[in-house]
């Protein structure tokens, strides 16, 4: 080798930190204040706006090869990209079903970048302040301090780790190491026919394959019919199959309605069936006093989803899988053995975090979580969610009270399906006249809606799951629809 | 319903969002001098230290339920939190396998999180800037423009997806549907004895099982041995496997060797096998200019892994997976059709992100990879990857000229693999002494390293994927490494 001296260019040694951090500090405060007047004015900007061309123009542009002062390379994100959000920070978003972030957990997002730990475990503060808010998770859930959890990428990845769990627990074989080969009755889950696409993904992604995952239809109410699942379970059983797993849907994105948990949780008891809660919507009604009753069944759960980057607002992304029975959980995805610690002191002596899912490198979603929930406890946080349900039926009310407009599926929680309805056009015009609604309000930079089809019936889609809408919010949405329905009548 | 009238609470709307926002400035303004001044002065600070009783404490209070100044948060966290980092943000931290972070990612992840978009999809500038960016990894890696690629959480997700991808695509039946039961002949994956454990817990996710990946022996600088995985194939084939993936490493975790990528290309081409590269720590040699070659087959590949948390040093989390078969990308994951846009206009009428791995809702990843490449250009990456090779070298060539130390493994990039040796003890106090060298340049806050066994010989092993390492703090480990061995000699 021939490097031994110490090269020449020793003095050189290149960094990513700025030469000199007094620009980048008059930078980052500009940062700063330009943030806090975006989110202090969002109700005066539009709930969306379209992109010129020469904007999305800007978003084709190749790799760049050579610096650029950081100053020009913020000025190209204050004008490309803070005025066209997706629009979710916006009062009257309400399309889809995610949260609203918030300042707070911005600043936590930075200073955990900042101090880099990265979550795959050790012994280091950050370790602790995530198992700390899976704990936090635990006692909202109603869960033992005995049970498991990690925070995730969100409720989809929160979910497959669930049915990881169940299907390993439930295989009957040594899955990890011999597959799904290996297993002679083929598993059954089971699920609403509202059950999110993200479980769909999950049992193809596990191998069981999507008809592994059976839909069960659901009531008037949009529920699981138990009925029906108790049917669909024994024909299964005598049809050679194993039923394994109940999913039962703690909010539908749809219609945002409640599986009967209590009545699943007997039900799974009695047939022997691991029972999973997709509570990415719902599981958080157990911290909001006026509705926590909704839930209450959750807590007989074996595994829970819940989403923080939903009904918490936390910036995305955070989710967390909850499993009652910690050994299952670790024995679904721990590669060394319990008792091997690296090293008894320093560094490697604290907890694998990395054990309980299927990342290596984890970034540090806890602080987000952790900031807010300090800053405004959680019974503020439960009075909002009241507060959004609150907000869903006086919605409700207000298309009641409205001849031209009609609900197409009761409203359960903080999801309103209603359409504009007309006499004088069949369903073709009807459903192309709703869309049409909802793209004016988008376009004209009014409110962000979604559409949807309920029991085959199209539908426009409100889902209140924003910390800054207001009901005068609610009200112009109902006058805005109104007078687009009454113009764009054909 | 009772709810008729704009509810009489409506003046007292609760929302997370400050009620004045000038306190909330200030304080924010004073986390960006702190964070400045803490990562300006990082050398300064030890690499690690242990947390007092006390401060591990205030992590175990339960679930917060009354409010407190966010203020007195932020005290908590600079004062339990900050001084606790893992420490991969110091120049002497080379354990494992991560990037150091930077502010402008930092900043970036602030930004994002203000912006608050979803990267589930839609129309709007965070989409568009997320297929920028995985447009410039196709770019970096010398993949076509019609690959296919998705930003993911990090290298673990990355692998899991791709192998995902290979797996369906491989299958010969409707694995989606079907599952792996309808599978005839038991799909096999091929990877070297030293594979990332994270390709294990993908097989056993995917249902595919440990047992079909089969780990090839290594070569005396632990490539995968070709001919012994021409063997292997050979032999399934003849007991009635279906060998479908070669998984090339470029860039082991062990000691950063790089499989015969042209070699593997050539066999996969001749075997019609799926050709995978984990390149989470080595693909981004393609863009140093002193190192490229060593990866020039990466091109070859059906699906590459690269980790930008890694190389690039975005802060976590941040992965990347690129599929040269766009439609088999797709394919795996999609769950609605591809000519099925929800809208012909407005937000819904965009890309749908989600589409491309197991997430829904994504986070902003795209902004700090963005910003930081735009500031710096991607030459001055390459640049400090070679210097960071080059630091290894070095680091290599110190060892060499010292009696008391030996290389355990050829350094082949930036990961040396060596051990304090002494003729007076055997191999178990050998590992006992290296293993408290270890822990006391730990606990004295000198450097972090990590230890490992490579062909069954136990030695210290120094990562250096680090912006901030000088060639001073190699001196200084060696230095150390000698009084520590000398101090601690039996
Ligand atoms: C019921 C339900 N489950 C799962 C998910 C997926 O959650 P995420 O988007 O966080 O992956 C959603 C998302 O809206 C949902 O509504
Ligand atoms: C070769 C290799 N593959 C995969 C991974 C996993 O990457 P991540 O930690 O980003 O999940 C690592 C992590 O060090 C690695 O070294």
């Amino acid at each position: 080798m021939d490097v031994l001296r110490k090269p020449a260019f020793s003095e050189a040694e290149e960094t990513l930190d700025p030469f000199d951090w007094s620009d980048v500090r008059k930078l980052s405060h500009r940062m700063v204040d330009d943030s806090i007047d975006y989110l202090r004015d969002v109700r005066e900007r539009p709930a969306w706006r379209k992109m010129p061309f020469e904007v999305k123009e800007t978003f084709e542009r190749p790799l760049p090869r050579s610096p650029m002062p950081l100053d020009e390379v913020y000025r190209q994100v204050s004008d490309n990209l803070m005025p066209y959000p997706m629009g979710n920070i916006h009062p009257r978003f309400w399309s889809w079903y995610m949260g609203s972030s918030n300042f707070t957990g911005a600043l936590a997002d930075f200073l955990a970048a900042v101090q880099g730990s990265n979550l795959g475990g050790g012994n280091h503060a950050a370790a602790l302040m995530d198992v700390q808010v899976v704990n936090w998770c635990k006692e909202m859930m109603g869960f033992p301090a005995s049970a498991s959890g990690t925070l995730v990428s969100g409720g989809s990845m929160a979910n497959l780790l669930a049915l990881t769990v169940a299907r390993n627990f439930k295989a009957g074989v040594n899955i990890r190491e011999d597959g799904i080969g290996a297993i002679e009755r083929p598993l059954r889950f089971y699920a609403s026919d509202q059950v999110h696409s993200c479980h769909r993904k999950a049992v193809e992604a596990l191998g069981l394959g999507n008809k592994s995952l059976r839909r069960v239809p659901t009531d008037a109410e949009l529920r699981i019919d138990i009925a029906a699942l108790r049917a669909a379970i024994s024909e299964d059983r005598a049809a050679g199959f194993n039923p394994a797993c109940l999913i039962a849907t703690a909010g539908t994105v749809n219609t945002g309605s409640i599986d009967d948990l209590e009545a699943l949780a007997d039900l799974a008891a009695e047939e022997a069936l691991w029972l999973h809660v997709d509570g990415c919507i719902g599981a958080l009604l157990a911290i909001a006093p006026a509705n926590a009753y909704r839930v209450s069944g959750i807590t007989r759960a074996d595994s829970v989803a819940l989403d923080p980057h939903k009904w918490l607002h936390a910036p995305f992304e955070v989710g967390c899988v909850l499993v009652r029975d910690a050994s299952a959980h670790r024995g679904a995805f721990a590669v060394t053995q319990e008792y091997l610690e690296s090293t008894p002191r320093g560094l490697a002596s604290g907890n694998w975090l990395y054990e309980y899912g299927l990342q290596t490198t984890r970034g540090f979603r806890a602080l987000k979580v952790w900031m807010a929930l300090l800053e405004h406890g959680v019974e503020k946080f439960g009075r909002l969610i009241d507060q959004n349900i609150a907000q869903a039926r006086y919605l409700t009310s207000l298309i009641e009270q409205e001849p031209l407009l009609e609900l197409v599926a009761p409203t359960s929680i903080n999801i309103v399906c209603f359409r504009y309805k007309h006499d004088g056009i069949d369903e073709v015009g009807r459903k192309a006249l709703n869309l049409e609604i909802m793209l004016r309000l988008q376009e004209e930079g009014i409110a962000v809606l979604s559409d949807t089809t309920v029991h085959g019936e199209h539908c426009l889609r409100v889902a209140v799951n924003n910390h800054r809408t207001r009901h005068e919010d609610l009200d112009m949405l109902i006058q805005e629809t109104l007078r687009l329905g009454a113009l764009l009548m054909p």
